[in-house]
């Protein structure tokens, strides 16, 4: 393994005095941590450096880093990988570090940050630092900015962070095919001054989504807009873990978009303000109040609310075909037309042939239908109530009383919140 | 019918001291009107409560209610319906009340409101309160929130209007099916006080969308992207009443979209502002002019601007195919190509066969051409001038100077406004 | 040519004293120049009136005019052109004089402006000035505020330029057809006072897309959303100029969107806000920082920033999609399949069968493979540092510290920019 580093010319301020890395130094290389799980891990509360409150990733993780003569040292690989979707589902996707999306890279602003970028893939490719300010040489277009980083060898990107903000990595070679296959990370730089946009809790998950025919593993990378998986962080609903916050904090959610489309992701029960884009923090006379943000592709946007209404509130995507998992587009609907006599006919013939669909399809949430192995049901997951009928884009922002500050330090704590159940049920169900 | 009801834990404000209806209560239930028609109706001035300046609902009507000990009750029926979506087409949709979408629900901003569901389908159903800030159990979304509205049932929701704003309501169960068939409802909760942020004329609709085979009746419910009738209120053109207002009205559109994309909904003639989401209303500093708004899903908008220019103004979706109905989005272009050999042999074989298309498609506009049953035409309406080659969300804003304030208690006045046309032909028409 | 004029009742301040143009004037139409190449011309520096600072259109030109008793006249001629999209591909569109998009059309705030449009196109037509506020009957929708200019015919379109801002044209007839042939252009109207709103350099195009089948020219003219050529001014990469403007300018980019969906503009090395819309100026108090705008259809952007970062800036649509050339969506990936024995069994039977896409499509960026005629490849472009693997909404802001402010009037400007590199590599290339 080799790394070359690249010399480049910037403003006075941002000029670093940076060194060739020769081949006797790959050895020194930072440790490249590999995550083998798809639940959400504990923040990672900084070991050194600036202090800040270190960021919830949905259903991923934080990278760490090795401090050296100032710098951070960051070290991804780019590697096939496996990721769970949903329980019951995997996929063999592009990643970085073991699994699809990449960690999550934190630090703060004025951090000199050096991200060592190995590349395990059977083709070239490129690390682009989305949304932030950096010298012409770092932007990572290939062929642009700089020479593709070939399979098998090891490039270094350096640079300050300037700004502090909500910003994303992936790749700026093959872009199609690369992204189509899950590679991307999320970016948080933090302030200087931590108490400044100071919140209570802070998730981050990217936006993606996949096309994998029932049945089968890898993605579809030429499909531009019949996706079948709609994923937050390449996982969908009942596999995408619930935000389990105090009643009253501040909570923020950042989010950003890889897909080929907009998402207008929605909150129950709580009206919210845009505070931050990958441009920078929105000032407060330009806020609009909103309950569905809408997600534009190459973007990010942090939401803010007080978690002040206790309870299960949903937190999903707006287009209802992004609330279902793999299905067909184009199957007639049935709506309305009896069947019963053609499926006597057809039972003769095919004893096990099912009449579906034609009262509506809310059945489906309820049965166990045979699938093809490797694939989720369309609509599926069990709330206190019943079935939800959901897939996709979906989770659940749990608001309880009980919890305490350092609840994420629970092992489990997101699956099963302290506290009580802010709603209490003390009706009848309604009779049958 | 049976209805029970839900007791639910909030905060002290909101606690409510509501009682289990019993069966034998069920005929105290309040009355649920039909609408069997399909063209706008009179606003529905308050007979009691605060009162307010009522909206008008684009080819729709608002839900009268009754008051009892405090409470607005208002009674929704979730049913198969048939909709015409313009004259010559019948739609098979499921809605509210008889008509898709449901009726307009209005209120005053700290209205104790109580909403019984009875549900007429043939599946279960639920109703989610889109943008209204309320008690976790009234939320509405099956499974999570709420045991599911069996068929045959009646729910009743309870709560207080927090805030005055623009809302909608909509199933969360079985959810992109029983949308995908019609089911929505505008939701307008007025200011305590009148004159706060008061207009001269307010109009409400939602966008949605169908894909209905040319010659059927229902709605395909698994299509994602290709809709073929795209509506404003399960309606398209030349179905669509004009908007009729004064010169100098300040005018207030609110819309929300439950379609599957966005749509970029263009006045013409007048620049406006967003001044209220779902979320609230916004901030006059945050506010851009604009002249396309861009609906994102499940979230509303209201726009405002002062009619200042008289004349019949286009109001249209800009997505160009958004203003058409029904047609192939395969065919094939047959600009430039010269068929008249060609046809002349088919002719001998098919005397009817007729060449289209090979000068752009503009004399579609024109003709008649012979349909299947209960479809529409691609490009349809006339207007002063000549063929105006339009279908799907477009109409007209009509801006008169001759209208008195209360034109809207004039049968008929949506079609044809009093006062004069504010711009006149002087010159002759091209010479042919 | 016939010419007829349309007299029309307006507000007093907008009220002109205009004449019929008899047959016998027809002579006396204003020169209607034609534009016969795709590349990027310098701006025009008025010859008369107001003095302002004209624009850059990427890959256009701006329409001269004459004046004739204070009224400025432009001439539109609406025909059939040829269109390079990108070297290598001619496309058979609709446009204006010579081209698609036709010229732009600038002046200024308080101009009266008479624009003289011949109809040179198979069938009727008309043209409507988006967001330029003017009388009812010159807003240009057929049918509606005039009758269409029937194939052969003259009209005439006069108003008063009230607001300064960013706008464009296209016809209200025939709509999708004459859109999806090309059929648009902009405005810009520059403010009195040349010192408000001032910038250094000032960039305008629209974005549009077209489905044209390898080795055709036409358009397909009913597709929705499977669009193949995603242009910005009928061009795609690497056919689109780069946009090069000197270190420390304050650039401004103007963009309109008639595609069929959302284009998110993302720039690379900068933060810009969003000042105009189609609706006007945005206060400061509005304005977003943001690294995407999120292009509307049917709507204009005006974004701004200063070039303080030296360098070759990647511009592009995030649509991982819309930065390739013509591509089928539908091709399974091959993406981890070991085709080794099979392609030996196929080779048997033709030799000159080729595995592709096992370890993803970075080698078509480098490869040259046979194409029908008329066919972009799907991935394109060559940098300092290697292959780009680009097409479609893509190109370069080249920002250079050695420009001179009339830099632009030198031939060949803005594809070899004097002044130094700002980047520099000085380290090896990885080892391969």
């Amino acid at each position: 393994m080799i790394t070359r580093r690249q010399f480049f010319n910037a403003s006075a301020a941002a000029m670093l005095g940076a060194a060739l890395v020769s081949k006797g130094q790959a050895a020194s290389l930072p440790e490249a941590p590999i995550q083998s799980k798809s639940v959400t891990q504990p923040p990672l509360v900084p070991p050194n450096g600036r202090p800040y409150q270190p960021v919830v990733t949905l259903n991923g993780w934080t990278l760490p880093w090795r401090t050296k003569n100032g710098w951070k040292e960051f070290h991804l690989i780019a590697e096939p990988v496996k990721r769970e979707i949903a329980p019951g589902m995997m996929a063999n996707l592009w990643g970085y570090n073991g699994q699809s999306p990449g960690p999550t890279i934190e630090c703060v602003e004025g951090d000199k940050v050096r991200i060592f970028v190995t590349n395990k893939l059977p083709e070239h490719t490129t690390i682009h630092w989305h949304g932030v300010l950096l010298p012409n040489g770092m932007d990572g277009v290939g062929g642009l900015n700089q020479p593709h980083i070939a399979a098998g060898k090891t490039y270094v990107y350096e640079f300050v962070m300037k700004n502090s903000g909500t910003f994303m990595y992936h790749p700026h070679a093959d872009e199609m095919v690369q992204m189509a296959m899950g590679m991307m990370g999320f970016i948080v730089v933090h302030p200087k001054n931590p108490n400044q946009y100071q919140v209570d809790r802070d998730f981050v998950f990217l936006i993606n989504a996949f096309d994998i025919d029932p049945g089968s593993y890898t993605p579809r990378v030429n499909t531009m807009l019949d996706f079948n998986l709609w994923c937050w962080n390449s996982r969908v609903f009942p596999g995408i873990d619930p935000l389990v916050v105090r009643k009253d904090d501040r909570v923020r959610i950042r989010m950003g978009n890889l897909t080929m489309t907009n998402h207008p992701i929605h909150v129950h029960g709580h009206n919210f303000s845009v505070t931050c884009t990958d441009g920078g923090w929105v000032q407060k006379s330009a806020q609009w109040p909103e309950t569905t943000v809408d997600m534009p592709i190459g973007a990010l946007r942090a939401i803010e609310f007080v978690a002040d209404a206790p309870g299960d509130w949903a937190f999903h995507c707006h287009k209802s075909h992004h609330v279902m998992n793999a299905m067909g587009h184009g199957v007639p609907t049935m709506i309305g037309v009896d069947h019963r006599g053609v499926a006597e006919k057809i039972n003769k013939l095919l004893p096990e042939y099912m009449v579906m669909g034609e009262r509506g399809m809310a059945e489906m949430g309820e049965m166990e239908m045979p699938l093809p192995d490797n694939t989720l049901p369309m609509m599926s997951g069990q709330g206190p109530f019943g079935p939800l009928e959901m897939g996709g884009m979906f989770t659940v922002v749990k608001i309880r009383e009980g919890l305490a500050r350092d609840d994420y330090a629970d092992p489990g704590w997101y699956k099963h919140p302290k506290g009580s159940v802010a709603y209490e049920w003390k009706g009848d169900l309604p009779a049958s």
